[in-house]
């Protein structure tokens, strides 16, 4: 899910916080206190949670000698301006999504994911070994900030929809609420991709205006009562491998910070990296089970083939379009990418899929 | 792998070392001095490496308020006193893996893997939110230590073997390195399971002592050399889905220690959980490649069906006697264990597999 649009309504309120948070920051008996913008409502569960989770662990690791304020979406500026906030000194950091900003470089999108693209895993061990970090910090730098994974969703869902889906033909002309690059491979394989803001989802398929929807997965899904309408829920998405969250900070004033301090706010993020991840998958099945149990909601682990080969084409044909249509930084971001995961592929397919497959297969506890 | 037997080799040496340790700890200034003995050799890829690494984040991240002195195997004690090293206070920390300890409590295993188990990620959310840390730490406090998980393998491979696997009866009487749990499996599936050191391994095969072996991943394995004798490799584990290692500290000097001391260490053990991880996912594939493009290696992602059929009964059939012929405690575990991983595998099978299945058959880079 690009959660863009869901986050335009949160814009909206926080007025009375924002106003204390437009003082320069404060440095006071040797602490500094940052302030962090978010782009996720606040306890939105896992992400809006997580970057609240990150400052309050920044702050106790450093003992309140770098002492971070949260900002949730719309309290201090909109979300969609929380990069801005950072650029312009607003705020120390920002926490979001990499795609959010791909208006201001389209290679940003590979740090958050791609269709088709990696895995959690994958994603970090790009970002971690693979030359991944660097060619971060390059499209950062042009705008005097630096980024850092801070946390990872695992792959999402695939998306709600009113009737099964027997093949391509059933796609066609359906109105699709699916935001973001995954809009796009829809769009190309036929659907009418429109883009709602989260909380006029469910509106939207009661009247008729949407046939079908995909926001994040079962733990955020749930409460948007979509399994009210829609009783097929497609729980593999192809758009979505992972969704990695990222902490942006103003670079100088990164640097500035004493070494230690700059080490602990990398050893956060990459502590949250693994705590995020560890939330959804561990309360993703539980808010499945709900569905499925005291709901009466129809899961299908896979598309039809047909939906699939269209998806894997349509998919590629982005990711060339994106390669040969953006700047040199995002050509060579484009390029590091797929040699990554062209190698680690052998890994995942010859390791994990086969024990994966195994254990499904063979066993039951 | 259960490297128990290859540690037993390196439990030599390193004597020079010992002597300036055994002094109790050192507070100058303010400053603590924690001795950190671990169960690995110095530099042993991804593991090794990485408990020395998370020595220097947590001294870095402290600014040297807390110092931490890394021992590798052998350097203070041998690799398997590393942790009676802690509870005879003769060390503050160790890394290691909690199956090592199964002697203490056969509960400790589920906490680094058992066959058919969990996934990195499956154990990370089942000791973060599904009750594991708590069920781990009322293990460990019967020692008065307290574990923390500090990296993780992920998926292992299922090991080096002279001839093709076709079937069951190919195993029978096969003469098999691989110790643990695992062996455990294989010797009830047939196979003469033997347990040689690391170092032992390439000289058994090559008198012909030794049919098979398994040791960790290509990473590990590319050094030692196995391909010169084994053309057919099998990439992927049942016995270990996912190997965790674990920090261990002595519980009441770690509550004595400042606050933000304490967060620090939890902070870069689950820092260090997705950096080791990342390290396997991005340089196994790149030993893989090595052993197969300059080697001739013959990969296969999975055994034959009789053996996967015969792995999970013996599997299954194992993990029964532990539940049943443990104490509370290790019931305890195994309940928790096995309650988790039913939750989880709804999400890993129909969200994760989904998608993987997908990637592999559609899409070409």
């Amino acid at each position: 899910m690009d959660r863009r649009s869901f986050l335009r309504t949160s814009a909206l309120g926080g007025t009375a916080a924002a106003a204390t948070t437009l003082a320069a920051p404060a440095i006071a008996q040797g602490r500094i206190t940052w302030r962090m913008v978010t782009t996720w409502p606040r306890n939105f569960p896992g992400l809006g949670v997580g970057a609240q989770r990150l400052g309050d662990r920044i702050t106790a690791a450093t003992d309140g000698a770098l002492t971070v304020q949260v900002f949730s979406a719309g309290e201090m500026v909109p979300p969609l301006q929380a990069l801005d906030a950072v650029i312009d000194q607003t705020a120390e950091m920002s926490h979001g999504a990499a795609y959010y900003w791909q208006n201001k470089s389209v290679g940003l999108s590979f740090f958050t994911g791609v269709p088709f693209g990696m895995t959690s895993r994958e994603l970090a061990a790009w970002v971690r070994y693979m030359g991944g970090q660097e060619i971060w910090d390059e499209i950062y730098d042009q705008f005097g900030l630096q980024g850092f994974l801070s946390g990872d969703t695992g792959t999402q869902a695939g998306g709600w929809f009113k009737n099964e889906l027997t093949g391509i033909e059933d796609i066609q002309g359906m109105r699709f609420r699916t935001p973001g690059l995954g809009g796009q491979v829809w769009q190309k394989m036929g659907a009418s991709v429109t883009n709602l803001a989260g909380g006029e989802i469910f509106a939207a398929l009661q009247s008729g205006a949407l046939d079908a929807a995909e926001f994040v997965g079962p733990y955020n899904d749930l409460a948007l009562g979509f399994h009210q309408i829609c009783k097929h829920y497609y729980t593999s998405s192809f758009i979505e491998p992972g969704l990695a969250t990222e902490l942006v900070v103003d670079k100088a004033k990164f640097q500035a910070l004493p070494e230690n301090l700059q080490t602990i706010v990398r050893d956060v993020c990459q502590a949250e990296y693994d705590q995020v991840a560890s939330d959804f998958y561990a309360n993703d099945p539980r808010a499945l089970a709900t569905l499925v149990n005291d709901h009466g909601v129809i899961t299908h682990a896979e598309f039809p083939e047909s939906i699939m080969e269209a998806a894997a084409q349509a998919s590629m044909e982005l990711l060339t379009e994106i390669r040969e249509g953006g700047d040199e930084l995002t050509k060579k971001t484009a390029e590091s990418f797929v040699s990554a995961v062209n190698i680690m592929r052998t890994r995942t397919e010859g390791t994990d899929l086969g024990f994966l497959r195994a254990r499904e297969r063979y066993v039951t506890f």
